[in-house]
């Protein structure tokens, strides 16, 4: 039921845009705005009674009156009158509701409580789930649905990460660095202050979503731990669960308590239940998309004996030196690779492990062989590939076709280093990501997103025993 | 005499590519290319005994028949023919070579050992600075000049950050994200495997250099790390110094040395090597450029307290746990700062520091006024400010002039994180970089690069006092 009402809301067949606007200064504009220019599929309905018309759409002068089908509401309208759209909501048999509207508990005044218990009330009575209040809203990039305030993020490519924040901002801030990457998402879901819809909530929800392959969480504080660590852990033994927590300092402690209405508490107590529920953790932003994008594409690992290689000796340098850092070993080749290296790379290079590929990188064959040679050695469990852009001719070539044939044989999980001027190889990375090998843009970023990996491995085999 | 050589190879009147070639296969085409695409305004030649004429132009048969001016040779021969090479362009009065060459020193075999002590003895004997061997080359954007084999980085912003890298690899990472940044350089080298210009040298040079104004090393190890030291030292009292040092591994530091022929060291060694030198210090390469471009444009902090102010406030808490994390602390505001702050801010809105400006986005004038105050404010040092794009429509402004005035006015160092979907505030990104308000990407490289601007100032007090 819970969940089924979450479905509807991500997968609605109707929208209505309760306090849509046509003056820029209100958010019911910009609601309208991102709904209509996501290509969403569905009916969208306008809610306001003030107007008849607005955009040369049908203005509904109440919600009662927007006629079916309708299963999520977007609502941009004064917190006092929220209750009671919700309310109406209830009435009318919507699922759910995006509630923009701030002011209610994370508004440190009395009104604003008094607001937030009555509208938690209304909606319990009416039975309808509110992601917020505070939020920009949540996109489902699998139904073309922006059910926020932010055009922007239709422009995002559809994938298999879901984003649950508990900030809109951080949501923001890698929406235009995934559109950059190319890195796909199934949901972004800013929780707002959690009326009803929580972490645990959206955990159990996306733990039978086909199109989510892996979870990132920004979490600052939650009411309830043991609930959220309850889900994850029901999650964690489906698919990956990554989490960057902070409300670290006390100042930003009280800043996330007036951010979101809950005291985000200590920061050990948070590392260590997640430690326990198996969900991984990051401390960065863009380490958190990234371990995502890799957690979604890749199969957990079954060691952590690394095997890096590179086309350029320093990655391959700054790539074990973060592997060893993230708790990895280099892999001592097995005699029959060593041999096998020696065959296929000059004797004035590297070729024990870190490999340096930089003096055959004019044959993408040499590179594949050596490549598909540590893949397939015994004493490697997962594999770093380290490849930088030089010249402008084809002269360097990527052995595509060696590492994603590498990949599936041995099934051991293998990350990219790929970072190359604007246009060069981004057919090239398209086809290794298709085919399940991602590409990360620093050595470090890949090192540490391969080491979430190895502990997501490590998760598993832990969690299948309790 | 030393430094001079270094500025006529910096800034040549004329550069010959000897070993300069037609076939896309060989470094001496790729070298060709990337100068005579380079906008050098200075002249051309090209050596080849092989050849009268390559793309039109004339091609000598040795580099002493090349007429005047010509200052810097970009060398791409086999490795046995380069101390010969280096010979001649003494007799022919060459200040310096870019030796693309390998198979030297680097190479784990007798012969390479012995061209590498022939090539150091004649390089002496010539007087002739080799950066190389084993490099991509160096560009410098300020002479339009690339003296490598990779024509794209010739697509980077003229700027006043100098890179010092041991890797071309790390300069061939740190390209395209630049170029993506906009940010801009001065001189990026690839020291390769030194053989006569070292670290030390180019800190000695770029100390001088009026077109650096922050210095980004990239270091594996060196020989001689207490001449390195006595060189950071002399430069950090004139400009910053930044590095980022690998090897830290055992495996890495043995790939180190087969990479650039020295090992690498005890990474706790070069750390306190470094603090003691007052050479400030990365563990990520982003974090290395991003950090070399705020100590470019900032003045050095004057204390740790820092005000953190947010459009969203997700970004401040994130900002906030990385100052406390990286050792500065949240401001208290004086009563004077709060009341101002009260009388601008809603009361539902985060009014202490970290400052959340969400409410009154659509206000520039009331943002800038509480960015002012802040600013203003005696108990506060340093400042992080945290901007999001959000909605499509002009709503959400940037008080650009506010924050321009509020860094000249007070002069205290001002970190941005300014993240928005391509082209959005490019136009005002550049008014705040031209104004010496550096941006980044997240909130996390912000705060860190602030930490950096903090120890750069006590570097400074306890450099003044040795």
């Amino acid at each position: 039921m819970n969940l089924e009402s979450l479905n509807r809301m991500f997968y609605p067949k109707g929208v209505a845009v309760i306090g849509a606007s046509a003056n820029p200064k209100k958010m019911g504009y910009h609601a309208l705005k991102s709904l209509m220019n996501s290509h969403f599929k569905g009916c969208i309905y306008l809610v306001n009674p003030k107007h008849a018309e607005l955009f040369g759409l049908k203005a509904y002068s109440s919600i009662t009156d927007v006629p079916d089908p309708v299963d999520l509401a977007v609502v941009a309208v004064p917190s006092t009158q929220a209750p009671s759209v919700i309310a109406e909501c209830g009435k009318r048999g919507i699922a759910g509701a995006v509630l923009i509207t701030a002011g209610f508990r994370e508004a440190d005044i009395e009104e604003g409580l008094k607001l937030h218990e009555q509208l938690a009330a209304e909606a319990r009575r009416a039975n309808v789930r509110i992601i917020g209040p505070n939020t920009f809203g949540f996109v489902n990039l699998h139904a073309d649905l922006n059910a926020g305030f932010t055009p922007a993020f239709s422009a995002l490519r559809k994938g298999p990460i879901s984003l649950i924040s508990q900030s809109g901002g951080v949501c923001h801030v890698l929406m235009p660095y995934a559109i950059e990457q190319n890195i796909g998402f199934s949901k972004i879901v800013g929780l707002g202050n959690r009326i009803n819809v929580d972490f645990q909530d959206m955990l159990d929800y996306l733990t039978l979503d086909a199109e989510t392959k892996s979870i990132a969480l920004y979490v600052e504080g939650v009411d309830n731990l043991e609930e959220l660590m309850a889900a994850a852990k029901r999650t964690a033994k489906v698919k990956p669960v990554i989490a960057y927590k902070t409300g670290r300092s006390k100042a930003a402690d009280q800043a996330s308590w007036s951010h979101t209405g809950s005291l985000a508490g200590s920061y050990q107590l948070y590392k260590t239940a997640f430690k326990q529920a198996g969900v991984l953790t990051v401390d960065d932003c863009i380490e958190l998309v990234s371990a995502a994008k890799v957690l979604a594409l890749q199969p957990p690992a079954k060691g952590r004996r690394v095997a890096v290689i590179s086309l350029v000796a320093g990655l391959g340098i700054i790539a074990a030196d973060t592997c060893e850092n993230q708790g990895l070993t280099l892999a001592k080749f097995t005699l029959k690779t060593e041999k096998e290296l020696k065959r296929l790379l000059p004797p004035y290079t590297i070729r024990t492990n870190p490999v340096d590929l930089g003096f055959v990188a004019n044959n993408p064959d040499t590179c594949g062989s050596a490549i598909e040679a540590a893949a397939s050695d015994e004493n490697v469990d997962v594999i770093v590939l380290n490849y930088i852009y030089s010249w402008s001719e084809g002269f360097l070539e990527l052995p595509v076709k060696w590492i994603v044939n590498a990949f599936k044989t041995h099934g051991k999980p293998l990350v990219m280093c790929l970072r190359y001027p604007k246009g060069v190889w981004d057919v090239e990375k398209q086809k290794l990501e298709d085919n399940g090998v991602p590409t990360l843009p620093t050595p470090e970023l890949a090192a540490k997103s391969l080491a979430r990996l190895c502990e997501y491995g490590e998760v598993l085999e832990k969690l299948s025993k309790c």
